[in-house]
């Protein structure tokens, strides 16, 4: 029998623990929430910085399986997707779902940076009117930017069944769909402002939340609500006066 | 024979692409530094986003390998790094180089950011003043968190040699020398502040530096002069009045 995995990051947000925990969810695999167990947030500071385990990393999400402890969300989702069947066996099918997962991780940065442009030592409210700032040009520039591109991988995937990669789904299906519910959440008159603008996204998206272990798993209490701790966060203010661009 | 690499990246900088250039200068392959050609920012374009070819990336660094295409800096030095003996072959030691990585791929990202937290699209003079706070951050708060945890696994590992990695030089090592190298011009009065505080890490990039392929490199007009539209830029100014603090 498997010896469930152990993942570690803060109990309290979606964060980048998500994209993790998502994957695991659809293998359909054991594992632990370390964290937001008894004695949980010890353990996982024993696996980053600073901790006391060899090969801690730099910050969460850290996965311990068996005697490995990995870290870096997409390094993760690689280990996961080649053990679980959520990603093309050949090289260049992995290379490419690794390449596609870094640029999901290049937006979900950014994305962050609408509420921390300045500092992560310092709270939203103490960088307020520079996240104004940057929210704007995030919302107008680099949410179509980013998203024009996955939809055109989409589209010119030769697969069939509207996955992003090949014919079948992998992890980067699962990291667009949870991408693209926290922009939703986090800036709700823009994304409405850009819809119908990624259709293929919209129904990967729609089809990621009907596979039967993700529907179980956003129903369960496991998933937890958005909220202004996280990395998707709705702060009305960082939408007032934006004003989208239609498509060039 | 082996056909030629061809690495696509903005052929007046550094930036990104020098972490791909030293992997395949140290591996000794033969390369073309395609924008730096005739017609070589047309061919580049057409492998990001908007481009005509297929698997186009999101942005460059990209580089052609035979019939692949591939993206994203981490993702091309995990490719080359186990084509090339850089890397360790076993998964446990590829996963690792991996994640540290991707972690210096955050400490870069974090750096352009000093120089442009407000917004791509603009340039530096348009937010110059939110440059400082953020440069003010990075420098006494994320350099010594950064720094401190590669000096720390350096310190920690078990192989000999004095690599980051098991027992032999690695794309890791490589890439921390010019992480190094960029942080020491961007910021060198603050760097200087920190003498003597990653013993490990300066010698690994003094040895790096002396390795012969590397040396010749340095030493070769392939290897460009830092300026101020690359990654790492050096503005007197974001260093005015910044005072590190002494290690807890």
């Amino acid at each position: 029998m498997m010896e469930p995995y152990q993942l570690y990051y803060w109990p309290t947000i979606q964060g980048r623990g998500e994209f993790v925990r998502l994957a695991l969810e659809e293998a359909g695999v054991p594992y632990v929430d370390v964290a937001r167990g008894k004695g949980g947030m010890k353990a996982m500071h024993a696996v980053i910085a600073g901790g006391s385990e060899g090969f801690a990393a730099f910050a969460p999400p850290v996965l311990r399986a068996g005697g490995l402890l990995v870290g870096q969300t997409a390094n993760i989702l690689m280990f996961l997707g080649a053990r679980h069947k959520l990603a093309p066996r050949a090289e260049a099918g992995r290379l490419w779902c690794n390449q596609l997962q870094l640029t999901i991780a290049d937006m979900v940065g950014e994305a962050h940076d609408t509420h921390h442009p300045i500092s992560v030592n310092q709270y939203y409210e103490e960088q307020a009117r520079e996240a104004r700032a940057r929210a704007r040009d995030f919302a107008v520039e680099r949410i179509p930017r980013f998203l024009d591109y996955f939809e055109s991988v989409l589209q010119a995937n030769p697969g069939r069944g509207g996955w992003m990669v090949g014919s079948r789904l992998s992890y980067v299906d699962l990291s667009l769909f949870q991408l693209l519910d926290g922009l939703r959440y986090a800036f709700p008159k823009v994304m409405a402002a850009y819809q119908g603008r990624w259709p293929g996204l919209a129904r990967l998206a729609g089809r990621v939340a009907a596979r039967p272990r993700i529907a179980a798993y956003l129903a369960s209490p496991r998933r937890l609500a958005n909220n202004e701790d996280d990395l998707f966060r709705h702060y009305p203010e960082l939408e007032r006066g934006v004003r989208v661009r239609p498509r060039a």
